[in-house]
C-alpha cells in the first residue's frame, strides 16, 4: 500500500542484502524505517512491536532466522535462534509456522547454503502472504457486497489493526475494505482505538486515512452503543491464532465486540491467512495469552503541541495494572472465517472443508 | 471519605457561605478544591466535569440554583438558571431531579427568602444522598457476602467511577465495597480504566487506593477475558439514569460489560439512589445520550516525568472521532438494582415494588 504516494510493504530486503521494516512504534506521527541486521535486532523488533500483526511477525521471524544463519549456519545456532525468536511473542501462531517452515527447508541443506536458502524462503513466505491477503480481500468483498443496501453507506467496524501494516501488504480484515473502496462501494469504517496500545487509533486510522477510506475513531467502549443504535452493518477482525475448532484469539477486546455483534444480529467475520490457523491447538482454551507490561495500561505516548513525542502517566500513582494482550472469541460467536481458500463456518468441519491436507496434521 | 487522612465530601459549603468542590479534572495527580460563587461557575464546573457522577451533578445543580437566586431571586432568573443548568449535561436525570426539587421548594416563597430556602434545600439534598448511598452500601454488602466463597478473594469489577467522588460521599457501586473491606471481607476490585476520560484509572483507582482497598487497573477491553477465565465474581456499576422499565444508562462501555457478564453467568448489579430513577422515561431508548468532544478520544492528559501535566495527541492526525458518553444496558442483562429502599429486579414491577409512590408519577 502507499505512504505519501510511494508503495511500501511492511518488510523488504535492500539491494545490499539487509532487511528493512517500518518502525510501527513511531506511527502515526513519524514514518521511519529501521534495518534489521542480526537475530538480536529481529527478535527485539518483534518483542517491542516495531513490527506487529500476526502475518508480519511471522515474516519477520523468517528473516530473523535467515539473519541468524548468515552469522552462524550450524545446527546449534539454528535451534538457538529458533527458540529465541519463538519466545518473543507467544500468542500468534504465524511466528511458529514461519520458523518451522524455514527450519524444515534448511535443515537438510549443507551449512554453506543455509543462509541463502533461508533468505529465499523468507521472501517466498512474504510473497505468499501478500497473495493470500489479496485473495482474502477478493473473497471478503463478496461479503461486503451482500450486506450493502442501496443508497446507504456500508458501516464496518474493526478492532486493532488487521490492515496492511499487520501483514506484508493488503491486510486481512481490511483487505476487503480497500477493495470495496477502490471499486466505488461507499464504505465507512468505525475504528476502535484498541487500548492499551491504540493500534486502531494510531495504525488503522493512519492506514485508512492514507488510502482515503472514510473512517471514524471511537473509544472501544462505544462499539456496543453504535451497534445497538443501528450504526454498524458488519464486523471484520483479524486473528493471531485460529484454533482447530474455529475459536479465534485476537487482540484484547475482540471477544466483547463479538458479544455485542451477536446481541445485535450483526455479522462478525474473522479474516486470516492459513498461516494463522493452528491445526495443533484443539480450541481457544489452549492458546497462550501473552501478558504484556502494565506500563502499557498506565502510561500513554503521544504528540505534544510542539510536535515532540512524550509519554505521560495516566493512572492513579501506586495502583497496580494487568495487561492481557489477547482474548479468545469462541467459534459460536463467529459468523465466518475468511481465508485465502474461501469462507467457511468457524468450526472444525468448516476449516477442514477448506484445508483437507493441513487439517490432517491436527492430531500431531 | 478520607483524602490524606482528612474527611471530605465532594461538595460542601464554607463558613463564609460559598460552595466548594474537589476539582476532579486534576485527579489523580493533584488534589485541589475550587469555589463556585455564581451560577456561571456552577454550570461550567458541571459541563467541564470538574464535578461529575450523577448524584454529585445533581447536588451541584441544586447549589447552582441557590447561587443564581442569591444574585437574582425573580421568577425569570429562576427559570433562566434552571434551563442553563439543565442544559449542561443531558443524560443523568439527577440534575433535573435536583433542579425540580429546588424550584418547587422556592417557587411559592417570596423572593427575599428564596436564596436561603434553596441553600437549605440543597444541603438537605446532599445529606439525603449521603444517607441513601450509605444505605445502598449496607444492602449491597449482603450481595457481596452471598457471593463470597471461603478462603477466596472476592473479585468485583466496576466501570467508570461510581464511588464517593461520583456522589456526595460513600458512592453507589463502591459503597458496598468499602463496607465489605471495612468489615474484613477480602475484596479486590478490577478497575476498568473507562476510556475515553479514564475515570476508572484516575478516580476509582485513586479512591480505592486512598481507602486501602486492593484493586487492579485494566484496559476496558480486558474485562471479557477476565470473566471468561474465572477471575470475576460480581459486577457492580452505577447509573446516570434508570428508566421506568429498568434499563440503565451509564458510562459508555457498561453495555458490553453487561453482555460479558451475562455470557459468563456473572451477576451484574446496578446501584443507584432513587434520584437516578426516571419514572417519566419509559425505557432506555428515550434517554438522551450525551455526545462529548472528539478531543476526549484523540487527546490524552497525564503526568510527565517532571511532574507537570501535559496533553498529548494519541490518534492519527486528520482522522475524525466521535464520542458518545453513555450507553444503555437493557434491563434483561441486569441481575438487580440496588437502591436505598432495597434491591429489586430490573423491571417496571421491580422498581414499583420499592417505590409505590414515586412510580405513580410515571404516566406524567
Amino acid at each position: 500500500m502507499k505512504v505519501n504516494g510511494r508503495h511500501y510493504r511492511t518488510i523488504w530486503t535492500t539491494t545490499d542484502g539487509q532487511v528493512e521494516v517500518i518502525d510501527q512504534t513511531r506511527l502515526p506521527f513519524r514514518f521511519e524505517t529501521v534495518r534489521l541486521t542480526t537475530l538480536v535486532e529481529a527478535a527485539h523488533a518483534i518483542r517491542t512491536m516495531v513490527v506487529r500483526g500476526a502475518p508480519l511477525v511471522g515474516a519477520t521471524g523468517a528473516y530473523g532466522l535467515a539473519l541468524a544463519l548468515r552469522a552462524d549456519p550450524t545446527d546449534g545456532a539454528l535451534d538457538t535462534a529458533y527458540q529465541r525468536l519463538l519466545a518473543t511473542r507467544p500468542t500468534a501462531v504465524n511466528l511458529r509456522w514461519a520458523l518451522d517452515r524455514i527450519r524444515a527447508t534448511v535443515r537438510h541443506e549443507r551449512t554453506g547454503r543455509r543462509a541463502e536458502t533461508a533468505w529465499v524462503e523468507a521472501a517466498a513466505i512474504c510473497d505468499a502472504e501478500v497473495q493470500a491477503c489479496h485473495q482474502i480481500g477478493q473473497l471478503g468483498l463478496a461479503i461486503l457486497r451482500a450486506v450493502l443496501a442501496p443508497n446507504r453507506v456500508l458501516n464496518v467496524i474493526t478492532h486493532c489493526n488487521a490492515g496492511w501494516l499487520a501483514c506484508v501488504d493488503w491486510g486481512t480484515a481490511l483487505a476487503p475494505v480497500y477493495l470495496a473502496h477502490d471499486s466505488g462501494i461507499p464504505v465507512h469504517v468505525w475504528v476502535g482505538e484498541t487500548r492499551p496500545r491504540n493500534q486502531g487509533a494510531s495504525l488503522t486510522a493512519f492506514e485508512l486515512g492514507g488510502h482515503g477510506v472514510p473512517h471514524t475513531v471511537i473509544a472501544d467502549n462505544a462499539a456496543g452503543h453504535l451497534m445497538r443504535t443501528g450504526q454498524v452493518d458488519l464486523c471484520l477482525v483479524g486473528s493471531d491464532r485460529v484454533a482447530a475448532n474455529g475459536d479465534a484469539a485476537n487482540k484484547i477486546g475482540t471477544y466483547p465486540l463479538a458479544l455485542a455483534a451477536r446481541d445485535n444480529a450483526i455479522p462478525f467475520h474473522v479474516a486470516v491467512p492459513s498461516s494463522s490457523i493452528d491445526w495443533r491447538t484443539p480450541s481457544g482454551a489452549q492458546v497462550p495469552i501473552e501478558e504484556r507490561s502494565p506500563a502499557e495500561v498506565t502510561m500513554m505516548t503521544g504528540r505534544l503541541p510542539d510536535g515532540t513525542l512524550a509519554t505521560v502517566e495516566i493512572s492513579a500513582p501506586g495502583s497496580a495494572a494487568v495487561n492481557p494482550a489477547f482474548d479468545v472469541t469462541p467459534a459460536h460467536l463467529i459468523t465466518g472465517i475468511i481465508t485465502e481458500r474461501g469462507i467457511c463456518p468457524a468450526s472444525a468441519a468448516g476449516l477442514r472443508s477448506l484445508f483437507p491436507d493441513e487439517s490432517r496434521k491436527a492430531p500431531e
